[in-house]
């Protein structure tokens, strides 16, 4: 049921000025390697100029002061990456939702469901249940009792969500995920674990998307919180009573222990691990595999971690990090006596 | 369905003294920040007395020499985070379990189920499935062929156990977790892989928690083995034939080899990573993110890893990692010539 | 339904020599520890030499040239562990696959299954899937619109495949693995996130294993691809158009970030992190917990990281990396001044 769209339809999408012909039609996107002549492609990172020249696109999305570079119809805008991001909403695959509660779903007791709700096959929802209007629910997926899902927010298949979860509107969580599993609290007692009951919920705001098999753990006491806009990846750890700011962004495989606050717009990338207990403000940025183990009082980047050296090498020098401490006490002493 | 409780009804629970109104009403319990009247709250970080003065809560549990801190009322004992953990118990969140097996479960040939067990819906059991009395299984959870679940365990949604699985009594397994997939073990062979059947099983003892898509393998020969009293949180890999002692805890994202044994009592931090065929002793604490590449044998903490800093900062001092064996000769030479 | 073999039937399997009895029967494989009388064994690793003349073993698969060390009946055979890897597949557990549809499965519209394909209770299948034949779809497990899924692929219970994927002939996809969530991909616009629909797929090839909990997902545009004999542990992170070579292995907790494309016969190790937009030649080995940033070009054995030490003793080390570029400074102002 794909459809194709006119060079003026698209540039009218996003208001950008079109070079060519506007009645040329596109039916799909791709990079500039790839794209053939129905393909509208985008040149975002300067890094990849030397591709217009060869690339087989109908059209491509193009800045201005660029324009010169591509021969074909283009469609001139100032930033074409997000040009694109809009664009690719026109293109992506949607399946026919079935309205209504598919027989093979189960629904509790005193369940609320709005209007063109989608509850898919083999679905449960626990007693209390309330899906606002448009939410889609995905095969296999759990809603626990008196857990609220807000408007127009989709469920991939197999997700399960416990009980007491509020999830806000417009969000996107992807299969597997876990929301509200209990937080890790447990009191040492004569050699074993008394455990503590997690008694707080989740909250999660408006546009939030949520990544395959990410887990998110109700809060001890008071909810773990994210709110809205915050965008989460795949096999991502969240701990009982986080709270993650605004618009922040988190890559795959990171973990973040329990009641640490993360502020508004950081971008967290790939397995990071942040210690509990910490503040970090607003506008931080966290490199790839960085341990975090203080509060971070001031936007920026930071880092941690070692350079990837060939295993012979890494050998020889990785040793000495053990003599660091002697390191810093012979060059003293080398520096003393040089002195005398 | 939640209800409230006296003061003496609390001490009494946790053997605890009451100082104020023995009938003042608790109907739930909050944080020393966030409690209101009908709250009780604790105190066993000595970094939070600062809040014991302002708190609203309607009652305290405080440690008897710290009693003249907090005005109101209190429950004087000696270990109040050991009774916050125990009274958490009376606020949880109990839902409707119907016992019994759901219409919509499946469930094999030549099962054994025992006394108000509950099969939600959708649940599929293999053949030969044994649930020993009062196990709930969630919603959505498949139990494979011929694996016994002990006494009053429960597995929350969507949790999946393959065949030849033996789960202990009282333990919770929570959602997405996966018990016995098979372990990665392959023969390399003319530059492919063959695999090796996994052929052992899992055995988990009594009073186990698995967090949310934890994954736990099969044996290759022999079995994978967690014993009483483990806890184990989100996202946490055993790989095949390890071995876990007595009431270990493992926080988050860590991921431990094959064939490795881990003592009784240790603390495994977050996202810490241990390679195969180690001995790990009893009573060792690792720090987060921490690569263990060698045997453990004497109790205490063990670290490793690199601070955060600012990435400029970062990578000024990282370059010279690779730096570090010449260094070390540099040092060398120059304490032989400070010394001719 | 386990049955037992002769000395002579399994020597048949493998091509080995059998010195002893060639009628003796054989009920399972063990190790060499653990093996009793109607066990066979192997030894692999000369390291486990030591448990040859204590073994209970019923026979040992062994090299000609080890073959003295042990005294029983023996299969002599140049590479034991990969005899070992065969003959597990005779030994595995088969449960009885039931052939067909089961009455709880939803089929979508316009499905074509092959012969004996068996689709699980409670099984959700999209429109236009195609299962070839003898694909097994265990419990609980979803496949998107249009997916098709190549002949005796296996899914566990519990496996999520979005639309639009294509899985190879003779692959074995774990529980709660997820294949073709979106990746990560949104354009930053005024402190918000827009979201760039993932309209490309996933691709994989033949004999491909994929771990428990394992995410792969689909391309931005175009497709990420695993190639013919890919072997993948649990809980790995593939980002999208990530394309990894034939025969590559790779362990758990590994994440590989967007669009980098990784050799042939690689083995990467568990909890390795690989940055996007890198090209990993054929051939390279990672260690464990190792952060890849940059490209490698030549084959060979590769890492990073700290090793373990006490907590106290690595506090005193590891507060020294900070001061790595004042290290240098300062050794070469000493070796200036002594060669003044």
């Amino acid at each position: 049921m794909k459809r194709s769209y006119s060079l003026a339809e698209l540039a009218q999408h996003v208001e950008a000025q079109v070079i060519g012909e506007p009645q040329y039609l596109i039916s799909a996107l791709a990079s500039l390697q790839n794209a053939t002549a129905n393909d509208l492609s985008f040149i975002a990172n300067p890094a990849y100029k030397k591709y217009l020249a060869t690339s087989g696109a109908g059209a491509v999305l193009i800045r201005p002061d660029m324009a010169d570079e591509f021969p074909g119809n283009k469609l001139l805008i100032a930033n074409p990456y997000l040009a694109y991001a809009r664009l690719s909403e026109l293109f992506k695959y949607t399946n026919q939702v079935v309205m209504g509660v598919h027989p093979t779903a189960v629904v509790g007791q005193d369940c609320i469901l709005g209007e063109n709700v989608s509850v898919g096959p083999n679905v449960v929802l626990g007693d209390g249940v309330e899906l606002a209007d448009g939410v889609v629910v995905g095969a296999g997926s759990y809603v626990g009792d008196h857990s609220c899902i807000g408007a127009h927010t989709r469920l991939a298949a197999n997700v399960s969500i416990y009980h007491g979860v509020s999830i806000g509107s417009h969000c996107l969580l992807h299969s597997g995920c876990v929301i509200g599993a209990d937080g890790f609290g447990f009191a040492p007692h004569a050699g074993q674990w008394v455990k503590i009951q997690q008694l707080g919920g989740v909250v999660i705001g408006n546009h939030v998307e949520i990544g395959a098999a990410t887990c998110i753990d109700r809060g001890a006491l008071g909810d773990t919180i994210l709110n809205d806009g915050v965008i989460i990846d795949n096999l991502v750890q969240i701990a009982h009573n986080v709270v993650i700011g605004k618009n922040t962004a988190i890559a795959a495989h990171t973990a973040i222990a329990g009641s640490t606050t993360i502020g508004d717009n950081c971008t967290i990338a790939g397995a990071v691990g942040i210690a509990g207990h910490l503040n970090i403000a607003s506008g931080v940025h966290v490199t790839a595999m960085s341990m975090v183990s203080s509060t971070i009082r001031e936007p920026g980047s930071y880092s941690s971690g070692i350079a990837l050296s060939p295993t012979k090498e890494w050998r020889k020098n990785a040793v000495h990090f053990r003599h660091l401490d002697t390191f810093a006490s012979r060059l003293k002493n080398l520096e003393k006596k040089s002195t005398d």
